[in-house]
């Protein structure tokens, strides 16, 4: 009966030693795990949720009557961290929220309700999407392929790079002749997030369009910057397992 | 912005006393607070909330689309500690809940979830409302002259009493004449649960049908049974403030 808490706890684990393996300070850097630090959150988050009607979330995320109750009481727990600092502080104190688009409607909801509690408009700064690596879309955990996971294997890395979509054309003389579309290429925008300089992404878009570059190149080039990239992480990663207690919000 | 939490902690303080001045055993009960003990509840309340759609809430307890999500996402929180001493044992463990009427509908939601989840049904006993002081109805904590608190003073208990409403006639000669309406009478009541045995209650019952009894009278009676009551569970709950933390379930 406990399986679900345990995966949870599991994911939850796992995204915590990532974090911390990009290189967060700890001095700075606080983690707030929902289902651990819930004490700290659930009275906050009882305050918000007296404050948003049904009518509310239901336009905002899209709710209906078959909507699971816990997908309803969710947003006050992702807004409550915007008011803890005020709470901590004991004074109004503003955040800000780096998140991605989808996180959007969540902050929206709360800049709402934020005055009336007493407390700053939390404001917010909009990462981008890094895309996946399928034909279009987003990166899914539950489709392993769209994604390079920071624990793959080189063979991983090397077979899920090999079949990404690109904006290539069916055949090499095509190519070579009318040139490829790195817009709609996953390998060229992970390049030019991941290792690329922009002249260098610059000019691969130039040799790209041209029909100077073929994807397998490209691919070759993301294979060796990737592999070398991943073996550093997952070094970084070991190391992060010894550093969580120095990360979580609330050690005990 | 604290205000409300801290009357919520107010509250929960003041029952915690009348708990323990009832005369519970400290080795036979643990009292859980939602806001203290939510790091137990809360994954147990997400499973439980995922179980559960908006539309069964509607039904069950006539939540609305302005509805706060407050209310809507509290029912996993009342049902969880049905479960919890199975996850506390670690096996199947049934749980036997004394509750009013008024509380009925979460244990059915809960009920219809249980098994589905690998829990045991809870079993449900009804405990009888003691009517309020006024016309029909139940007692309300915010109307204060439809209920005797246990921290009243006897000024207090006096004017409640005199005031509280009784089955008599407009005046005396009537009630001698018809008799009076125990059934309805909130003193009738308050004496038959309190302090009557039940053969001196089927006595004042006959003699309050036949006229020989004016509500004054009773009205005597339960003030002169209720001062040395209160007086006695005031000690107790004195008392109890020392042993508050012999009853938490968690002591942190």
């Amino acid at each position: 009966m406990k399986k679900s808490f345990q995966d949870v706890s599991k994911h939850t684990t796992e995204n915590i030693y990532d974090i911390i393996a990009v290189g967060f300070d700890p001095k700075k850097t606080k983690i707030l795990v929902d289902t651990k630090d819930i004490k700290r959150i659930y009275p906050i988050a009882l305050e918000i949720a007296k404050r948003i009607t049904f009518s509310t979330v239901k336009a905002v995320f899209g709710f209906q009557n078959s909507t699971n109750i816990g997908m309803i009481g969710f947003p006050p727990i992702q807004a409550a961290p915007c008011f803890l600092p005020s709470v901590i502080e004991g004074k109004p104190t503003p955040v800000l929220i780096p998140a991605a688009i989808d996180q959007d409607p969540y902050w929206r909801v709360t800049r709402d309700i934020a005055e009336k509690m007493g407390y700053p408009k939390p404001a917010q700064i909009h990462s981008k999407f890094l895309p996946g690596l399928g034909m279009q879309g987003k990166m899914s955990s539950s489709i392993p392929e769209t994604a390079i996971f920071t624990t793959d294997t080189e063979e991983a890395i090397d077979k899920k790079i090999s079949s990404a979509f690109t904006g290539g054309q069916p055949t090499v003389d095509m190519q070579r002749k009318l040139g490829a579309n790195f817009s709609i290429c996953s390998v060229f925008w992970y390049l030019r997030y991941f290792f690329d300089t922009e002249k260098e992404s610059d000019e691969r878009a130039r040799k790209c369009r041209a029909g100077e570059l073929l994807c397998g190149e490209c691919k070759c080039n993301l294979k060796d910057a990737t592999k070398p990239f991943i073996a550093d992480f997952k070094k970084k990663r070991e190391k992060a397992k010894d550093q969580v207690d120095q990360f979580l919000f609330d050690k005990s």
